[in-house]
């Protein structure tokens, strides 16, 4: 049934397959009187192209988002946002390996198997590709949110190298072409990932997103709080299989004097959290302090080392897929993870205006 | 704004306070026919339900569930069934302490700020008895899935201490107040929260849930992923601050080759995986295998150490939480857990009847 | 699926059976720090409550109203709002009659075949004893309205006879026993009901409601317009065959010219509109004016004399329907339109709030 | 907030302005497997395209039909189907007289009033354009449907002037401009319809739509009726001021006996209706009769006669609205209320087949 949209007052809708002549989303619910243009969308998708750099797919798409409708005069106007990306690199190429051949690792025998029919090109659906539709969302929800709320992403981890949190540098960022925190990590992985890449292998990530200057209140208890919300959006981005706020798993050991954030009246006359355990959420309810969240992305499955399958037809087979891939899909899920947070704080930034009197 | 329901086609709405009349849950969605009385409930509550060991509250409640509607001489009919349960232990006790002061690491101070008011009678709306609805929830869900699909929930980590995977077996899950499929740890776990309790803290544990017999094609890609709504659901129960599913976040760390789950034609002259690294889901799809998921629990927040905090009024003060409180929140959300996954597959194995021609 | 729940900001959720122990209503989304309490329901139910006049059904039911949640000291929390009554003259009679046989005109038929299974007492689930949750719901959302945005209804017709609008007087409603707002009309139709009465028989009728006070911009076109979710909201009551707004049908008889409503800026400095064809809605949003709907009520289905149907076993028979019944259901259908109405304005109320940046 | 989406399991949400550089339709839900080329949906986007009779306007547009996503080798996937529609004809003309003037009966007031800013351009978002896409989702739906379900329209009143129903032929409604099923009317209307179209005027209409061959079972009560579904997807039609089930308003003057439709078993062994005052609905559920619907659309508001309004900057002024305009909207509306119409059967085909355990 139908499953393509997210989001509840600031909702999107994607579409588009990934050999098709187009994807696109389309934003509903964004209020009137935002300045948005092109040109507020285009810089985040540049951050999520792909192409850019060794260590992401090859396949060259400028990625160019076209608004369609809900802008009047560089203001929007209430009305539904149509952003359209064409599909300009689709190589015609011969899918007979895997039009018949279940990729291991992928949603093609899921597909297959669910709807009786697949678009086998370039994964269709399923691609990655997609994600850009949620970057352009993420830009108009950015908007939304306005300069005072931030969301940044970085990578903390590639395969089992983790980056040293006391070298954390937001600055660092976009000096490596990993969205690394850390300059030495990022240094080293380069390393690392060449020989993952060179090998036709791949390798996993664990991304770490950080709001800041959200306010107290966010979030719907008891189904629709602000970390369940943000635990389905991470966890609907491709290849993405574990998700957590705060001290997340690590919480499982700690005791509750050691996990509890105390709190004192601040210099300002307001009540501050002495830490921040709890990744800025209580009860489902934003703190007012950072959102922290943590996302484990998987290998990407396309590999150069053949794997053993079956086909279509019912035969054992082998098959390896060739082609222009991401040696760690993690990497290019910063943005797309940001993006997915930004729109969450948005949906719920404008569901916090209703939850009082007036 | 609304926050009160999860999923879709089976659909529940809990309402109720920890220490109101009653609380409650309606069930809208189940389909007509199902044989269904209040006996198929009760053993799932007894399961959950505060008091049966020292290592949870000592609350006593009956938690004897009441069907209001939606079931004529024993089968459901398709219209919502209204489960009812009452507080009956409702101390009257003097709240006056915690009345004005937040308690660190619980909603107080989030409730409050958001809505301006808040009942803090035991925890009010975000009290842990509010999984009670869900377990009720849950035993109607399992009504739906049939006896051909199975869920069962286990603790697999209690602060530091985790199974050994070796000795897991099923059976011994009743045999002990843990849940624990290891009975050699399990031993040791009793000393470990033994310790714990008697010093007034408390500890997080890890939930591991396995669904099987779920047949391929359950989820709708890309924002309704079966996995995507398995981390929303385990994230909107309380203390849970992460989730992941089959490999999770130790998929960061492998490599395509080893993450990859290959296939065969099996005996049965069906497709066969050979692993499970996936959990059980591909592109959001679930796979024929198992359904593999883990969420972390944090340490119950009241614990008898005093902890700085502020009051409403806006001064500096101590608060330290008396009462009947879990030293490990973690082991009754094992049937919580459950409920909610066998919501979630109920959801799904619904919507999957709508996907294609019939 | 689950069909039991209306609104989408201010929602309400519905259960139970004429015949069962209770029914109730859940009400979440309704904001934080409203004055409610059970004796700012209790009137409304009151309003609709049968047996009351004897061209109403003589089923006794006291209708008391509990609210066992979401209150706290007087005020709304911001959680789950759950009002139950219970059932207290459910008669104990013979149902064999009507348990296989298909009263025609009601919903028997098509929940036999739609479930494979329906409770035969009373209606079931499609009983208009489920109006009175409407009811209370209602009277929720009109503490949302607050005192400024006033809901009523009135009936305009009853069968052939309609009243004389120029005799309209809100202050003759409660001076009648059918909401009538024309004194004259109200003395005809007693006569005129009382004929219809003592031969068994029924009639239909014509509903009319009026909000004001409604401030301009609620709705959301163009899905969710306010007349669009009014027309759904009003044919969702037993018995509705039509629904109008403004002009309604006559407009069609209307020119161009005829049916504008001119605009002219007021004394007091604002546009105004010089006429009120549209009935309050324009391009699905309000306009400011008097909200303005009709809607049609079929004759009640149960009469006393005999019809040809047939029973669940295949045979031709024949049925009348004894029992405690109205002559007229619109009667009784004023109150739930009203409270529909209140719905429908708070939940737009309520999504006005996020249709701009602040 | 977000309004423009129609359906829960068969969904769709439209984009776009009249006067932007395309609008279109994402259809979400519709089920793998279906034949579906461009080809199946260009004829019904034929039957509403404007200028194709002096009685409609003169706006020229081939509202050609691209399928950009959702459908693979000619079969649905599964996946959103995304449907595009250039806009081509859009003068570069003066807007400046309706750019600061509020059209009376449009919805200029209101949306200015709303979001602060309207593209006021051919009507924006509010314009008629729209329900072109309506059409194309209704093309979709209709697949859904399959052929055995058979969604039909005329129009049956234009101004005062209605069809003799004892001519009703549905192989005339091709014959004429007006989709109207009696060839003597028609004529009339020819006449009268060049009177009111030279003077500049407009009038009013009635349309009525008949779906047979829909199975029993279809609609979920209470809310989401199968009457209350259609009542709200008419009245989101542009112009809709009224809408009516079966007998409609004239139930209201029926006593109980006339309204009844008795039953009888059928010479096929099946229960069969012995009439259908119902409109093939009770309870909100499909009785397998054909369903009637009918409702009433307002006359254009767009006249050459000068109205008086006010202007932005609250001036009182006057204004005619120059241009293309249909002389009665109500005939395009025809085709669309059958898009609307097949949508709503669509979603509850599908919502049927969760109704019962398996």
């Amino acid at each position: 049934m139908a499953g393509n949209s997210f989001g509840t007052l600031f909702r999107f809708t994607t579409w588009g397959e990934s050999h098709g002549p187009a994807i696109g989303v389309v934003v509903d619910g964004c209020p009137s009187l935002l300045d948005l243009t092109e040109a507020d969308i285009q810089p985040w998708m540049e951050k999520r192209r792909p192409g850019q750099s060794r260590y992401t797919t090859q396949r060259q798409e400028p990625d160019q988002v076209k608004i369609l409708s809900g802008v009047f005069e560089g203001r929007t106007t209430g009305t539904p946002i149509s952003l359209l990306i064409e599909n300009t690199d689709q190589r015609s190429k011969d899918y007979s390996d895997i039009a018949a051949k279940f990729r291991p690792g992928h949603a093609d025998y899921t597909y297959w198997q669910k709807y009786g029919i697949r678009d086998y090109r370039g994964g269709g659906r399923s691609s990655a590709r997609e994600t850009a539709c949620r970057v352009a969302a993420g830009a108009v929800a950015r908007k939304v949110l306005g300069s005072a709320i931030q969301v940044r992403g970085a990578l903390v981890q590639i395969g089992p190298h983790r980056i040293d949190r006391s070298r954390w540098d937001w600055a660092e960022i976009d000096n490596n072409p990993f969205f690394c925190p850390d300059p030495v990590a990022a240094t080293q992985w380069a390393d690392y990932l060449d020989g993952i890449r060179k090998s036709g292998s791949s390798v996993g990530a664990v991304v770490e997103l950080v709001a800041s200057g959200v306010p107290v209140g966010l979030g719907d208890p008891l189904y629709d709080k602000l970390d369940s919300d943000l635990a389905c959006a991470m966890m609907t981005i491709n290849a993405v299989k574990g998700v957590e706020i705060g001290n997340g798993f690590a919480a499982a050991e700690l005791t509750g004097e050691e996990n509890a954030d105390q709190m004192r009246m601040g210099p300002d006359g307001l009540p501050q959290f002495l830490s921040n355990q709890s990744g800025g959420i209580l009860g489902g309810i934003s703190t007012g302090q950072d959102i922290v969240v943590r996302f484990a992305v998987k290998p990407t499955s396309s590999i150069l080392t053949p794997r053993q399958t079956v086909d279509t037809a019912g035969n054992d087979t082998d098959i390896l897929t060739k082609g222009r891939h991401d040696p760690c899909v993690g990497i290019r899920a910063v943005p797309v993870g940001e993006a997915m947070m930004a729109c969450v704080l948005a949906d719920h930034l404008l569901r916090r205006r209703v939850e009082r009197r007036e």
